[in-house]
């Protein structure tokens, strides 16, 4: 058969595994009874080795490596689709299957064991999977026999093209400009005059809030919902069906509000994907650090902006008419902007969140780099925190134990965090030019804002790289400036 | 590899097909977007495709007419396994894949055509997919060369061992007494005092009150969740994963509670399977019959009693203040078995139900037999309502095109239900003899009657046909005169 033709049909019968999959994640999210996990795992790893033994067939890899061969005769789509898979089958082959399987068990006991240790705050239990998880990872990259570092290999998995160098000139400039700034924010900022932030807020009455934001959005609800979970995800197996979650803590009101805009900038990139790209391997945003832009463009651009409080607190005081009487918009957009040192990352308010992942590449790298031990990365991390944040965890929970990435062994991610939210400084500052934002946000004309990105960045899908897309964007590459910038115009406006 | 190794390899791999399907199926009547369905048809045909290509593989050929070889010396699970396989490997192995793939194509779009259909009170639209459909199912009982009727056939595949010989007898009996009993009840029946059916309940409340009915009933919520859908239906995985739905109409609040108790009693049945049975073809139920047999124990036996609503009626109350205080136990006794000719069989009350099943049974008969036409199915189907309830369908909407199974290719499904709801009474005779039923639901120890259903039924998932078990249980075959005997002393009592 043709290769093209063979090449299509095996990418749709991965893409059948895991759509199948991912509806099984979503309903275990989100709905599950408790004590279905067990049989669940057992009967979803049919299809994973189904997967799995398909990808690393010997067809699968004649076809990939056939049309890589003649590549300068393939159309731009599946050149990018081949080049792509190309550079991950190299990879996977290079894995002896039983080393991969033991690995995957790993993996998959980790988690359960890095729940438990997080929750009964119980490091040792949780160290000795951790040693192992990084030694297979350390051991699967020399497999691969690429000739760069162990950490750029990682951090190109999570985000195509960074390196070490592009994140420490980031990270260096963060360090320098954003640590300093944060200080004298902590210490000489003006305080809030009320803080509703830890209030009382009915659940229900949170949701009617977040369905209401689904619409200030213009979220397509014929192709999506929204519901509930205890670690908001967005979630999508085509633009036709984008999900997204929040959850809803009665004396957190502010977590309901910002999971929900910032999953609807996840799932509105989804949306906007245009479907040609459905049945190819260009489907879906193109990395996690351009979602992470778009997450963040719509939760704290547009979400923490006093614009969009000047038109949706009037919404929000008639749904919570007791608690917010004598609050202003000022009052209310200080709130939602609220600066303290805390030691939960995904708690953390949008200033002092990038220092939370500087420190977790800063340890990523020099664990990559053989310069810490496992065994040494409690210490590490809360000398950094005292460093960065000025306060050191006082319990491991709240310390190295409380992220679950590290126990699926997904290292190089963190960054990408941090990456996506200056990524969309450097967006804003492209649109400003083109857009009089402020004034849409004012207008409740959101739709409008939605059609610039699905125009620039959304329709696109994978078909470019995170790095061309920048450039094309803001006829530039990533430049950290902008976020630093914006960061401090606006806390100086607010504090100082 | 030794060939029960390789036959329990291949049906877990079935089970892990039929596991993601499951998923993907209650996602899709539950809460999928609307605009997902035609991606999602796309992509679950990658795994049916491989399910069927199991399935009919000479590999699984091999292995379970080579284990059918040496039949006796096996064990008992793997016999009756391997004779049930045999018997539908036989059947399936006959049909050309050509025409197996368009009659699924054909099903799909017939189903979609029949909703229109209904909607649209257009049986022209509907009439030639069917005629298709009916001849494609003549074609494969041809196919299958077997000796018997073929209408045979298709009974045997919906309830084990059922046959038209029995169907016959049942359904005249019922004919013979209940018709003219019926009768009785619509023209000479006491009315009711008053009537709260059609009444306006709060939707929210009703859920509240179907919570409280999970209690009830003891359903195990951490291996299984009620959820709401447009069809109530029962869904399950494996005993650890059951679930159901029920739905809420503002102004049919006895809807709400008996689909909740119906769909409880599937669900309690799939919960109370022993776990031993589910790495084999002997999971789940053994028959519809024996399941219909268990909702309509659960919904009609227990559910629509007197001693029922004496204890719960206060709570139903309290739920619903303002609606209910005049109503005395007897009256709302009465209200929940209030006896109408209607054209809808899902609306149908206990007394009028089987009748409603009878037409459809005798109408696929003849259909079977080449005595009627698709094309003569209104006529037909008009002038049986008139004779067994004496009510004619205006529209074929409320006539003809009411039910989902035609299109969809099942027939024989229909009889199971009624015979299902005479099973329950034959069960419910000899349970007197050892629980005493009433005193039991008065003291609200449902709990007691679930674990008589698990030691006599529920237990044994497939391992016992239909047949063994109501022999088992009641001590003797398939006997309709108890439920001709529960219904009369029932309703007499009630209207005379």
């Amino acid at each position: 058969m043709d290769l093209k033709k063979k090449f299509r049909e095996l990418v749709m019968k991965r893409k059948g595994y895991q759509y199948v999959l991912n509806i099984v994640h979503w309903d275990s999210a989100t709905e599950a009874p408790k004590e279905a996990f067990e049989r669940r795992a057992e009967m979803t790893s049919m299809i994973t080795k189904d997967m799995f033994k398909l990808r690393t067939s010997q067809e699968y890899q004649d076809v990939v490596y056939g049309l890589y061969e003649q590549l300068d005769n393939l159309d731009d789509t599946l050149k990018r689709e081949i080049k792509k898979e190309k550079k991950d089958l190299d990879k996977i082959v290079k894995i002896p299957e039983d080393e991969y399987v033991e690995y995957q068990k790993l993996i998959e006991l980790s988690q359960h064991l890095w729940e438990e240790a997080k929750e009964t705050n119980d490091w040792d239990k949780f160290k000795d999977k951790l040693e192992k998880i990084v030694a297979f990872n350390k051991k699967f990259v020399d497999y691969y026999d690429i000739d760069d570092l162990p950490y750029n290999i990682k951090l190109d998995e999570f985000e195509e093209g960074m390196t070490i160098d592009i994140y420490d000139e980031f990270f260096g400039a963060l360090k320098k400009d954003l640590v300093p700034f944060v200080q004298r924010i902590l210490t000489e900022g003006k305080p809030l005059k009320v803080d509703v932030s830890k209030d009382a807020f009915d659940p229900d009455k949170q949701k009617d809030f977040c369905n209401y934001l689904m619409g200030v959005f213009d979220f397509n609800q014929d192709r999506g919902l929204m519901k509930e979970s205890v670690h908001p995800f967005t979630w999508n197996t085509h633009p036709k069906d984008v999900r997204f979650t929040t959850r809803y803590l009665e004396n957190y009101v502010f977590s309901s509000i910002f999971a929900a805009i910032h999953e609807l900038g996840h799932a509105l990139y989804e949306q906007q994907i245009d479907s040609k790209w459905n049945d190819t391997l260009l489907s879906g945003g193109t990395s996690m650090g351009i979602h992470e832009s778009q997450s963040r463009f719509y939760e704290n651009i547009i979400g923490r902006s006093k614009a969009f409080w000047e038109v949706h607190l009037p919404k929000f005081k008639e749904t919570f008419p007791t608690q917010l009487k004598d609050v202003s918009v000022n009052d209310f957009y200080r709130n939602v902007n609220k600066v303290e040192s805390s030691l939960i990352r995904v708690e953390a308010d949008e200033l002092t969140y990038p220092l939370h992942i500087m420190l977790r590449y800063e340890i990523e790298k020099k664990l990559f780099n053989n310069e810490i031990t496992v065994d040494e990365l409690p210490t590490v991390w809360n000398d950094s925190m005292e460093e960065y944040l000025g306060i050191r965890p006082e319990t491991d929970r709240d310390g190295v134990l409380q992220d679950v990435h590290w126990s699926a062994g997904m290292f190089g991610y963190f960054p990408t965090y941090a990456l996506g939210t200056a990524y969309s400084a450097q967006i804003l500052h492209t649109m400003k030019q083109e857009l009089d934002l402020e004034k849409l946000v004012k207008d409740n004309e959101i739709e409008q804002v939605n059609a610039w990105l699905k125009d620039k960045i959304h329709h696109f899908g994978g078909s470019k790289s995170p790095k061309e897309l920048l450039k094309e964007v803001t006829g530039e590459s990533f430049n950290p400036t902008y976020y630093i910038e914006y960061l401090k115009e606006k806390y100086t406006e607010i504090y100082l």
